[in-house]
């Protein structure tokens, strides 16, 4: 009965008449585990315990909802549940991120379904879309913005010019960012999330280990403006494509052209971009937190699970999109193997031959230029703006080792990938 | 076999494996009712008919899908499939939004789904958003740029600075409207589209007559230009909004601010705005016509359909996303008691007194002027624009009746409506 059990447990019960027309049954509560009460909500009658588990062995529940997060005691509660034949519906992306793949295991072994609409993009219904709405199609690639916190301090940093600690401080304030704000300033919290949408999209099993997790931290006020300058927005992206020879699964601040949906979407707000090879592209967005918006989704699970009660698990959408026996070997590919464009810094001296040092070395490694920029001078170091064309990770890391030797570019080469995303 | 036809047919074939995957069953197309070969299509030994009725009775089809388009021989293709005991999927919301009542008043009867996501924003699965995604909410509004052809023409006006005709008459060429724009251009298409969207969204019956509609027709490229100017775009929506007496219901074109995201849907591109009272503001987008993304639409359906075959009634979504005894009568409210804000453009005499006596006629009529702007001088005239605060329409056109009354004012007063559409 934290933040999005209390939203869940109010909507629930201010909406509980527009739910039965739609579904045609009443949606009980028949207890609420919790270690304090929640001065949100008005429990009435309601039957609560302060041990958490009697939800999970409680014969009258058909449907156990997990809103606690993170992984234990969340894992447990989720295994006991499905052990005792019970459903479950989940707004724990971790969990499901890191530990999906045993629990849908357990899942079809018991025969209850495991929701988690919840867990990716809060309120929009990202994961229906992706495994219904979309199923005719062969995803290509989808790229979000899906963590809330790290979208609000871009906003901030390109809207008032202000700088990334200023922001941070002030999300935390606002109760946006946690008191230890690493899972969502560092990409984990949007690994987890992207993760599970690469799951649902490419039909492979989760592997949160895999994804490539680069933060906001390093995203400095002067690349904001630049890109500014360019025509261009910095996002923190989530970003699964089908290669050749593998999936991509990479989280990481990108250059995005500021004509795209996704560039103009501020402050809290999510977006994810699909792209269908049949549809083309489709974008949906919304609130990616808070107590309602995440309690929207969680009854929407409870709603599907509750019309299927009693279901076959054949006519059951499976709970990774494709049929648990299908899921494909196809790889996720290591950075070196992605392809993107590139935004480079660096300082360089200001002296002849310096640009045509640089330009060599990325020459030399294939790389194209699309445009280079020699900002004003600071004493006699200057600040030197490359965008590349599309060219393997490998190369670039080759190349920036290579620049970053010459004896004219002082300190470290900053480089933040550049995608067009234009569907 | 037509162009929707054509993108089903090969969507089916080229995607059949990745859709077992997704569904553990095949898709077979078991008969094509064509009235001739469409030549995008490699048929193989796909059994075809020219009767299209035959599909309706042949018993080994379980599930009909209607892309003929129109109110006949479409209607009676579907009810003829229905009372063979047919699931149908079709792509046609004119049949829907007219005869959808009746349609799902036989389907029930008969215990088949009849599922339509492809009659709205093509390939955007915004009905199952609405049905499902969302089920957990009371939809406050929504509002959605739900005709290509349409945004396609705004558009073009707006970045090239062109005429409404010429435009008119490239998309014609494009392919894009039909020979016949009427249903495009007037906004009938959209009509039908916002029908079935607010029947979803509100649990009332299908109501296309009660629909206000107003086409792009009289949109002239010095309100494009002068909305710009303002700081707004005009789009043509549909917006249908629960208010205390009833639910508005209408389509025209709307001035709506520029940074919203529905203000930067661009060409032939769909999107639909809804706002929950849990989600807040939700925003689909996409492609809404064309072969392959309404194949998407239709191709998602049947896999539902598939899915689901066997299954009782009571564990479907309902047609129309309430249960068919839980409609509400809640009225369509006539546009006299739809309230929104007004952009007004006018020719007046270039004297004193004449803005004092336009101020007057509004203020009396209880309308705050939100901006007023007296534009350069043509001769002894000069346009007046004013956008005022939110009315009801029934004042508005009281004072536009008295307006036009004024010696000092020349011809027909322009009026769009203005809507902030902030979720």
């Amino acid at each position: 009965m934290g933040t999005v059990g209390g939203g869940t447990f109010n909507v629930l019960q201010r909406n509980g008449g527009e739910i039965t027309r739609r579904t045609g049954r009443e949606i009980v509560v028949a207890q609420v585990a919790q270690r304090r009460p929640n001065p949100a909500c008005d429990m009435g009658t309601t039957n609560t315990s302060d041990d958490i588990f009697a939800v999970a062995t409680n014969p009258e529940i058909d449907v156990v909802v997990e809103l606690i997060g993170g992984y234990e005691p969340a894992k447990q509660l989720v295994l006991t549940a499905i052990r005792n034949g019970k459903h479950v519906v989940t707004a724990n992306k971790a969990l499901i991120a890191v530990h999906g793949n045993e629990i849908f295991a357990a899942a079809r072994e018991h025969n209850v379904v495991v929701a988690y609409e919840a867990g990716v993009a809060g309120g929009i219904p990202i994961i229906k879309a992706l495994r219904e709405g979309l199923a005719a199609n062969q995803i290509n690639w989808l790229a979000g913005i899906i963590n809330g916190t790290g979208n609000f301090i871009l906003t901030e940093m390109r809207d008032k010019g202000r700088d990334f600690a200023d922001v941070l401080k002030e999300a935390q304030e606002l109760g946006y960012a946690e008191a230890d704000p690493t899972f969502d300033v560092e990409g984990i919290d949007a690994a987890h999330k992207l993760t599970i949408l690469s799951s649902l999209a490419f039909g492979i099993p989760l592997q949160f280990d895999a994804c490539f997790t680069e933060g906001i931290g390093q995203v400095s006020q002067e690349d904001v403006a630049n890109a500014e300058a360019l025509g261009y927005r910095i996002k923190h992206l989530g970003i699964s494509r089908r290669a050749a020879e593998g999936v991509e699964l990479r989280v990481h601040p990108t250059l995005i052209p500021e004509k795209r949906l996704l560039a103009n979407v501020h402050g809290v707000m999510n977006a994810v971009l699909v792209d269908g090879d049949a549809v083309g592209p489709t974008l949906y967005y919304g609130a990616g937190a808070g107590a309602e918006p995440t309690a929207s989704a969680v009854v929407a699970d409870i709603i599907d699970v509750v019309r299927g009660l009693g279901l076959s698990a054949d006519s059951r959408v499976p709970a990774l999109a494709f049929d648990a026996s299908q899921l494909s070997d196809l790889p996720v590919l290591p950075m070196a193997k992605v392809k993107t464009a590139y935004y480079l810094r660096m300082m360089a001296t200001e002296k002849p031959g310096v640009l045509a040092q640089v330009t060599k070395i990325l020459g030399e490694r294939g790389i194209s230029i699309e445009a280079i920029e020699q900002k004003g001078h600071e004493a006699n170091q200057v600040p030197v703006i490359i965008l590349t064309r599309s060219v393997l990770e490998g190369q670039m890391n080759d190349a920036i080792v290579a620049i970053e030797a010459l004896a004219d570019i002082s300190g470290h080469v900053t480089r933040i990938r550049v995608e067009d995303l234009d569907g």
